[in-house]
């Protein structure tokens, strides 16, 4: 049997068919048993839909107890009678758990624009909420009811220790479409039974967001609707971490960025349309934040991502998609190569292109995963992003998407 | 008979093919009687090609008398080899015409990587020098020589007064692939017989280009060999232009950016696979600049550009691409119309979708041209973008570009 978040001390869960989408799951609650330490980020999108106005305000006390969440429609541009919605899923969730509202965190995802069914979602909330449980099933049940265009569900879950103290830390994530940096369309929440101060989990929440789901993109936009909320509800009952020079915060920070990056490449690998999926490794370069800048622009190229959808080598494209990221670098520095420690080949050794096995190429490229390094001989700092290929099949999803 | 740059006083220049690429033409020369002003820009990507290099210090003058271009390769990271090849071309084109090196730009358009093939373009430079015309035949063999993967070669010209002065205005462009703003994988080349001072006339081009070539986009790559020269050799005779604040300077700069907006449009018409030419106009903004951010980055999304190759009339994706320009703006207020003033279908009021007629809006989507507009309610700025739609086309030319 697998472990997920309902592995994790006081955590239950449940997730159920209420009607907003036609036939698979839509409303899913995940329950701490105690009040807990929240730390959360929500999309930079200037159009914000309108449960996050509210999550947004119950997270600024640094306590949460639940999360409720419908998929199927967004509460996005519904105006008051989504906000009035979003409200009322707050209010019956709290009530139904008999918690504090302001412990409440709210979220949806799916079609914008479309009035807000809050009847539909309120009698919802009251048939699942007795039916919260810690069974494994009930936590693949939340995971399926957040998906939208989302083939299969995400989840992850890990154990480790802080000294004698033994964690547990479980997520589960949605994704798909609207994938990009800064955050994408998607929502993640991450429940542990750690117990860290609050500013400490928003601190390494920020820290870990920064180098997972903000360095993953499928198609470039931002959506009105992302967030990721982890909540660490202290019942592992080791020493709560309050400095962030302790090594039980190394430890769980470095555990927190594990379980983001493994749900961030699960996304990946689902996004619409996508064939393969491509990691993007900037090494040596002289400052971090501009590999990070350099990856994720590489990753967000679409004739980058063509390329690899027909099997190209094209190294060209990858160099000038690096030359447009706004960073200062000499290309005449630069190698690049493709494939991993597996099966390599050097495509431009100091900016220059070089003679390589084509055999080996065209066998890299027939893979499904393909590595992609851009060394930049320039220093000693390094980031990584994921993306996909831009396929037909993507163009042809997206072109069809509301008719 | 069309005019063109030949039609521009002193202005003769010559297309030939010289063996660089298979069949079509690939060497282009233009070229003044006299030495005129000159303004230029250039690409701000971070790898430069060679003949770059070059240009840009030979315009720091401000004097320019003749143009050398060649397509099929581009001239980039080509190092030294590549370097001397553009070296040699300016010497070559400055000896055949009997002029300064300094002032001869030099340009190259093609495929990245690939050796400079040198001898191969000196002795076109040799062949076709001689054989520079004034014949309407001879600007169209030019408009032609400098294409890659365009489908059609890109001409504009048009007449003006100065009071007295009849002026000649002419240019020829080049695009299809990597077209952004900030430049784009294009080439363009405006001849004029006005009179204008250099510091006047870089003025002039800076500001044209921001408001034309940086406000289209294909797809989101920036190449490195773009280039807008613009050579104004005073053969009308005119006072030269001086003042910023004489009605003279409106007046070519006006005109001036008519040329370059016909030649942007003609670029993004011929986008590599595009099926649809859409004009995005902001309207009512309170910033100019964030109107052109607004309309820069809905132009740029793959999910705006699929919709519209599917005619579907997703108003919630252009919302949500403008949410990610980085511009604060309150989306309760903007209104959103698709087509034009012929025939116009209102989808979002004060940031709530309408109900509208579905069969006019099927007619509108139907359009090889469609329009997009946003109008934010919060002042009297605004920004025009062209783009083109993201098609299963673009999609399979570009993932077996090399190979």
């Amino acid at each position: 049997m697998i472990k997920n978040i309902t592995n994790v001390r006081g955590i239950s869960c449940w997730g159920a068919h209420t009607g907003i989408k036609s036939l698979r799951r839509d409303l899913a609650i995940i329950f701490s048993e105690k009040p807990g330490s929240v730390g959360a980020v929500f999309t930079q999108n200037k159009v914000i839909a309108e449960p996050l106005k509210i999550s947004k305000k119950n997270v600024q006390d640094g306590t949460a107890q639940a999360i409720i969440i419908n998929s199927g429609n967004a509460n996005c541009c519904t105006g008051e009678q989504g906000y009035k919605g979003a409200e009322a899923m707050v209010k019956a969730t709290a009530k139904e758990l008999n918690i504090k509202c302001e412990d409440v965190i709210v979220a949806s995802t799916g079609i914008i624009g479309e009035p807000f069914p809050t009847n539909d979602i309120l009698k919802g909330i009251k048939d699942i909420a007795p039916k919260v449980s810690k069974k494994s099933s009930a936590g693949s049940f939340a995971a399926n009811a957040i998906l939208t265009t989302d083939t299969y569900a995400k989840e992850g879950f890990l154990e480790f220790k802080l000294d004698d103290y033994a964690i547990n830390m479980g997520g589960i994530a949605k994704g798909s479409g609207m994938i990009h940096p800064n955050m994408a369309t998607m929502l993640c929440f991450i429940l542990t039974d750690a117990s860290i101060e609050p500013k400490l989990l928003q601190k390494a929440v920020k820290e870990s967001v920064d180098k997972t789901f903000n360095m993953i993109t499928v198609d470039g936009d931002t959506s009105t609707n992302d967030m990721v909320v982890v909540l660490a509800n202290g019942m592992a009952e080791n020493e709560t971490i309050v400095s962030e020079k302790s090594e039980w915060y190394v430890e769980f920070r470095t555990r927190l960025e594990e379980v983001m990056s493994h749900l961030a490449q699960l996304i990946v690998l689902d996004g619409e349309g996508a064939s393969k999926f491509i990691q993007y490794d900037v090494i040596n370069a002289s400052d971090e934040l501009e590999a990070s800048k350099l990856a994720r622009k590489v990753s967000s190229s679409s004739l980058v991502k063509t390329a690899i959808f027909g099997r190209d080598p094209n190294w060209g494209r990858i160099l000038v998609a690096a030359g447009n990221a706004g960073v200062p670098f000499d290309y005449e520095k630069v190698d690049l190569y493709l494939g991993n420690d597996k099966q390599k080949v050097l495509l431009m050794e100091q900016g220059k292109p070089q003679q390589y096995n084509k055999n080996l190429m065209k066998k890299i490229l027939r893979e499904s995963q393909i590595f992609i390094t851009l060394d930049m001989c320039q220093g000693d700092k390094e980031a990584r992003a994921w993306g996909s290929d831009l396929t037909t099949d993507y163009v042809l999803f997206n072109s069809v998407y509301t008719t």
